[in-house]
């Protein structure tokens, strides 16, 4: 699951721990536990929440960045003619050629490297797929309205504007005060409805824009809604993650994959996300690709056969621990994190590892880049584990990749809602004998007792663990009858010696079945490109240091365009010389413009710089040209009939700049001058 | 515009050019005109509809290649451990890499070979934009409801399916009744809501599920419908199509292209139409991958450069004339097509022929592919011409590719109700002295006349064309007055000489400022990729002959798995050959599977033909292997080392197995004689 609402807060968990009695005091100490871990997120969101300083040259520095992107047509706000949507935008030439070439690298990197299997399921998805994955009823935010004029907002963004503005800039603030709206910023993802609305009234907070009074916050579902076929009555949804399509589908794929386990599926897609009111520009959208792996395996052995491969990787790690007490991210080497227990288990481990080369490889700063483990009130329930490759850009720590284990939770919720079993079968070497509990309650007796509930409490009892079970067999025979908690009752029933039987039986197995364990690294590729784009933006003075040249340091795998041809002047000759060079990176499959305007060429190299293109053809002969390499400005020169295969190697990154440096001759000619 | 309802038919415009009065004769003729195309339209639409004998064995056909396709998960009905959604597939592991290599060479073919310029724009659309292109009016289809149960059937699909029913079966049909049937077979398409609500009342064709009756014939917007934003205010829609995106960011993109027409933007994303009853199994589905290209062009020069790269092309042409005439498709030489006006201009035959090359390099056999022009009836009223091709499968001749020079239309559309000019500029070289019809109604003598149909009496001189108007100038000045025709009104009024001055005046113009037309080609991708599957397929028998084999003669660049590599028996020393190989691959970015499987070499051939990847390796020595090619089975022998070389230019097509051949030894080992 891509992202769902955050619980409630752990401080509730406390309150019914000790509402419930006494007698729970295991409850209330895992309670407090959580009490303390919900200081070191408080500590870390209350720093995202208010900034750390520096916030206007980070402004001033996104700004560079999104003009140049904006005006080079890397994005369009969609729809501009006619005003734009909130949290829609287009790609334009350069993005999406950006984005194509990250999908690409992303397929070779995973799906080719690792042998997975590739899906591609429809974005319309039917109701009941999202009851059982927990969408319908969970993937909410809590809104408010304005009561007269209708218009929404997100209740926690007023009430964290409200707390930050006052926090900033209300110098009478009293340090009690300040101190409550600081705690009030650290808690906001974990308050429920009616702390929220509580707040808002405390506060008086009102509609920003008219000043009106606010209703409760009530949660609004984030997907949107649509109908499938012609009658209105089957609901649908576009879908807000791609991961289910994976899940329905995982029996077929285990055949496929000749039931052997682990193995990989994957997905790249369009997703979903009807955002109330879409903030911090292309980082939160209401339509994204996300590219999605799952990773089934054995809940019994999560080793990972190539973990060797990444083990000896060293980079920035942020785990629970290091939240908790207040530091930062630390440098570690994965394998020892592995080791010691800090990341669950190998698997994830190597994915933590695939995802770090694959950011990095694709321009992500390694320094900008770590992996914050969620603490535990941030994960669901029965994950087992959580890592976030976050990445700084001028937004802060933005989550770009989750990487979780989630257990065998998807796959247990659509094997009980669709009734068919979502399992994989090992079978043994030779047939094992096993105890197994068997538990038959008497439905009669059972029945005779309990009337209308009697449904509720052999559910309950058939699904007893070992030990509840062991527990209650002990009881039975020493007493006759032992009291039962009821959870579908809320209430605790007697249950008598007659209404159940209660064995540990040997059996012969042949196999063993079992739910597998998922790990899903999931990708926010918008979020990667636009983080991307910060990182790889740099500005340089022209040769007359007049003003500031734009440059994207994009590498070649990435960069949109893979080089530009300029023959020098124009003239027949040279023009011809393009023409014979733009046929050959065309056969090469080599994205390239061809450049004959009569501007300068070191004019025409900035503006090939400010779109990322790495390397510049500039034809001033009929037999060799030069090439320039954008960062450095060095130029090698090369036979015509070898500039696409010089290319097609340093963009495919059989060579690098440096190899091809060495081979051919480099060149200090007058268009270096003209710079 | 992807597709859109058909207009009323040609009937009705006789019968309202013969309701006009005797005057409009020229109307009445050029009705009787179109009656012809309709009868032309008519035996085309009839054999569709009918058929042509063979039925059953290409049923039998269908189903061996869909049996395949589905064992091997080529396609998944989608949600299918919920009992799926009709019209909704997912495209599983081979089937997406199918796809991904057809839209690979699209982009290579299309985009990059022609320098378009890709964007990439949300599916989720706001109203005005789809108001706009008319699809919120009129991308309809009519659907009757079961008057009880409330379910929805397609109108066309109930009166097409009854009278089939008795062309077919009914043995005591009247020859006359015969000839009726076929008559509204013929003219389904063209059947207003009302004629169809009357065949269905006339034939009492009552729901084919519970034989209740039907409700009246309705309009059915086939758009999935949401909304945007929390505020349920904002209606939005699924895109129908890809190409409104690219229409409403011409400005941008015409700016980014230096302000140069021709330019062409290209778009490859999902498509949705919300289908009241999906038949036709993969070609007819709620959701699809479309990839559409919109070339821009001054619409008084549609002259193409590359035009004579194509000029040679011939193949399979099935123009207006042949087709009214009851004849088949003829091969003709694309050039001449041109050159005789068959094709209106250079550009959109330079499409035609360049989507005749995208098909055949993908694997569609030439002999089933046609290219069919639009009948006038058929077309938009605003297209200049418009072709299909059409692939012939199991179901009939099946449009997958539209190319159609839409005329101004679109961006005029946009224009209009934006408010932003969707225009394009041609700086003259030397100022221009042009003569241009200057009309100005008098508003205040026409307001005295005619009140509250004032505007619609100024709008309509204001629309005069120069005939027209100097027609007009020429009554007013000899008598004095002059009916004229207000089409908005319904009738003729009376215009006299004080309410308009109509004059030609001398102007000194500097640019000309227009709209340019567009050209657009529209791939239906899965559409060509299920007809790339049957074409592709084919059955032979194994060695012993006791069985048929199924294969697909997948081209290399289109194949799902480029090769796959067997050791020939389970020991270290192959084993060990088989990763190297496998590294070497992957490396090179090549799809591949390792099979170490103890099943005959025979069966893991027979395994792979069935996927339809073209090269298998057989490591049957540490030094040496063998390639062996799928329809030829040739085997050739090649060191270890250079199997990833030779096979990535055998996939690459750098080279051809010819090529291969003549350069490594040929094999006939054992391998080959266990098959």
């Amino acid at each position: 699951m891509a992202a769902a609402a955050s619980s409630s807060s752990s401080e509730d968990a406390l309150r019914r721990a000790l509402a419930a009695g006494g007698a729970d005091v295991e409850a209330a100490v895992d309670a407090l536990k959580a009490l303390k871990v919900e200081a070191g997120a408080a500590a870390r969101r209350l720093q995202a929440a208010v900034g750390s300083g520096g916030g206007a040259a980070r402004e001033e520095m996104r700004q560079a960045v999104v003009n140049t992107l904006e005006r080079k047509l890397f994005y369009i706000p969609s729809f501009k003619i006619y005003r734009g949507v909130a949290g829609l935008y287009d790609y334009g030439p350069p993005g999406c050629a950006v984005k194509a070439n990250v999908l690409s690298f992303w397929r070779q990197h995973f799906v080719l490297e690792e042998n997975m299997l590739e899906v591609d399921c429809p974005c319309v998805t039917p109701e009941i797929v999202l009851k059982a994955s927990g969408h319908v009823e969970k993937f909410t935010d809590l809104m408010v309205k304005d009561e007269k004029t209708g218009t929404c907002y997100r209740a926690d963004h007023l009430l964290k504007d409200y707390c930050k503005e006052k926090v900033e800039k209300d110098l009478t603030l009293s340090p009690e005060k300040a101190a409550e709206f600081k705690h009030v910023l650290a808690v906001l993802d974990d308050l429920s409805a009616d702390e929220l609305g509580a707040k808002i009234k405390e506060y008086g907070i009102v509609a920003p824009d008219t000043k009106n009074q606010l209703s409760d916050p009530y949660p609004f579902n984030l997907m949107f809604q649509t109908s499938i076929g012609p009658t209105g009555l089957s609901v649908g949804y576009m879908r807000p993650e791609t991961a289910q399509g994976i899940f329905v589908n995982f029996k077929d794929l285990y055949y496929y994959n000749g039931q052997k386990l682990p193995f990989a599926a994957a997905q790249i897609g369009q997703a979903f996300r009807n955002e109330i009111s879409p903030r911090q520009g292309l980082l939160r959208v209401r339509e994204f690709t996300l590219a999605e792996i799952e990773h089934f395996v054995d809940p019994e052995d999560k080793s990972h056969p190539k973990f060797a491969d990444v083990a000896d990787l060293e980079f920035l790690m942020f785990p629970r621990e290091l939240q908790l007490s207040g530091e930062s991210a630390k440098s570690v080497k994965l394998g020892e994190a592995v080791s010691k227990g800090t990341v669950n288990n190998e698997t994830l481990g190597y994915f933590i590892g695939r995802v770090y080369l694959f950011l990095t490889r694709l321009g992500i700063d390694k320094t900008r880049l770590r992996f914050r483990q969620h603490l535990p009130n941030e994960m669901a329930h029965y994950a087992a584990d959580c890592w976030d490759a976050e990445i700084e850009c001028s937004y802060g720590w933005i989550e770009c990749v989750g990487i979780a284990d989630r257990s065998a939770y998807d796959l247990r919720a659509h094997s009980e809602k669709s009734g068919v079993p979502l399992v994989a079968h090992e079978k043994f070497s030779k047939p094992r004998e096993v105890e197994k509990l068997v538990i038959v309650p008497s439905k009669k007796d059972l029945g005779l007792a309990f009337k209308g509930n009697q449904k509720m409490v052999v559910e309950a009892l058939e699904a007893m663990s070992e030990k509840e079970a062991m527990d209650m067999k002990a009881a039975l025979e020493s007493k006759g009858e032992t009291n039962f908690q009821v959870c579908t009752l809320g209430k605790d029933v007697v249950i008598t010696k007659k209404m159940v039987s209660i064995s540990m039986e040997k059996k012969v197995e042949h196999q063993r079945v079992f739910t597998p364990s998922v790990i899903e690294p999931s990708f926010g590729i918008g979020r990667i490109i636009y983080c991307l784009f910060e990182h790889s933006f740099y500005t340089r003075p022209s040769k007359s240091e007049e003003e500031q040249l734009n440059v994207f340091r994009f590498p070649p795998i990435v960069a949109p365009i893979k080089c530009t041809v300029f023959p020098l002047v124009k003239n027949q000759e040279f023009d011809n010389a393009a023409k014979v060079i733009d046929k050959a990176l065309t056969t090469a499959g080599i994205s390239h413009i061809i450049d004959t305007t009569a501007i300068s060429i070191g004019r025409r190299y900035a503006r090939t710089d400010e779109i990322g293109v790495p390397f510049a053809v500039t034809v001033d002969s009929a037999t060799s040209v030069t090439i320039r390499e954008r960062d450095s400005k060095e130029q090698i020169r090369v036979d015509i009939d070898e500039v696409a295969s010089v290319v097609k190697q340093l963009t495919e990154g059989q060579s690098t700049w440096a190899d091809v440096s060495a081979k051919y001759p480099s060149h200090v000619g007058p268009q270096g001058d003209q710079e």
